[in-house]
């Protein structure tokens, strides 16, 4: 039998808010670009955070995901625009929840809620508060105090020493399988939120839980409780 | 004034073998799909390196390439054939070194000539062995004896115990920006092959010189050794 699940702990980027808003507004910006770019910015983003933190090179979030987006710019020959630039990053201060997020966190107040996330304290603040969310959270843990990204094991280590609850009693929601993946190799609960059917990663770990939806989370923990 | 380069160093996927020459072989094992399977296949083949490091659950290169590969085949929802991804695998092991590679190492003779590569030592042995090169090489260095991936700067301070030759005195050569970025930062001579007019990575490193071949290569160390 499992440990109850003594708070709860949610990747913030894909899992929470939805990162391909930008595209929207990289459309406005760049016509007929706005898939492209989204998705190289997104993916350069990662690969920068995984490269640098192997390298022994941390910078925060924010300049890793301005040189993602420069990056990308320059990769579709796109016009070199320090102000639309300025724009799309803006963007990021803002990313919508998903529309299941806010009912289903209303449901779970059973167990302190956080979140646990490459972003710096400024963007989570920021992104959290323009969602009227900050109520929710016991809790906002950025790897911007410990200087490397997910999925090194300090990063959720962090969230361990901050709610003092061994880590065999947290659990762990990501919608990135490779995020979800480094947590169920640090030892936490882990519930994989795959929202579009993805093909798991083949990392040789398997998560705990899957889900597609977080309406179903309350629910989740009731029967993970169970077994 | 540079120190003179005493030893030159190679990477070998993408840098001396093309390893998108499974792109034929996959159109003919799943027709229509050659392009998207060989470019999913490598893009997660590097990202699994990455990840596995980061979360310290080392696997050698034939492993996480053949993870990649069943993972690429299921994200493209190709048939799942176990005969033709052995089949892909074995191509691996006689990828076809880029046309001006032999000729150019022919003229390099100056220095001694080594290969530090994430390969298995039995697949870097077998693509030399395949295109007929061992004799070019003092060392050939896999990252299989440090259990870490590029960019880890294990994996570089490999090359220079096993030359016995200070670090500044080592030039290292990759068409893969990333680990140039690496080896730049470890603190090689590194040179950029740089075939397709890539755009640079905003990694915050920038290697020593740029050629977009290597038949350029024995020019630019004479021109390097000037500086």
């Amino acid at each position: 039998m499992a440990p109850p699940v003594r708070a709860l702990v949610f990747d913030a980027y894909g899992t929470l808010f939805d990162p391909f808003a930008v595209k929207t507004r990289a459309e406005e910006l760049f016509p007929g670009n706005g898939a492209a770019l989204s998705q190289l910015w997104r993916a350069k983003q990662l690969e920068y955070s995984w490269l640098r933190t192997l390298m022994g090179r941390y910078e925060n979030f924010w300049k890793i995901t301005e040189d993602a987006l420069l990056f990308s710019c320059r990769a579709l020959q796109l016009p070199d625009g320090e102000v639309e630039r300025q724009q799309l990053m803006q963007v990021y201060l803002s990313l919508p929840a998903f529309p299941e997020v806010k009912p289903a966190l209303e449901k779970l107040s059973a167990v302190p809620l956080s979140i646990l996330s490459n972003g710096t304290p400024q963007m989570l603040d920021a992104v959290v508060a323009a969602n009227g969310m900050t109520h929710f959270f016991q809790n906002i843990f950025s790897v911007d105090s410990v200087d490397f990204y997910k999925p090194r094991l300090e990063v959720y280590q962090q969230a361990v020493d901050g709610l003092g609850l061994p880590k065999e009693s947290i659990g762990f929601v990501s919608s990135n399988f490779w995020d979800v993946a480094g947590a169920t190799n640090f030892g936490f609960q882990t519930i994989w939120l795959n929202r579009n059917s993805a093909v798991p990663d083949e990392l040789g770990v398997t998560p705990k839980a899957v889900t597609n939806s977080l309406r179903h989370l309350a629910l989740l923990l009731r029967v993970a409780e169970m077994q």
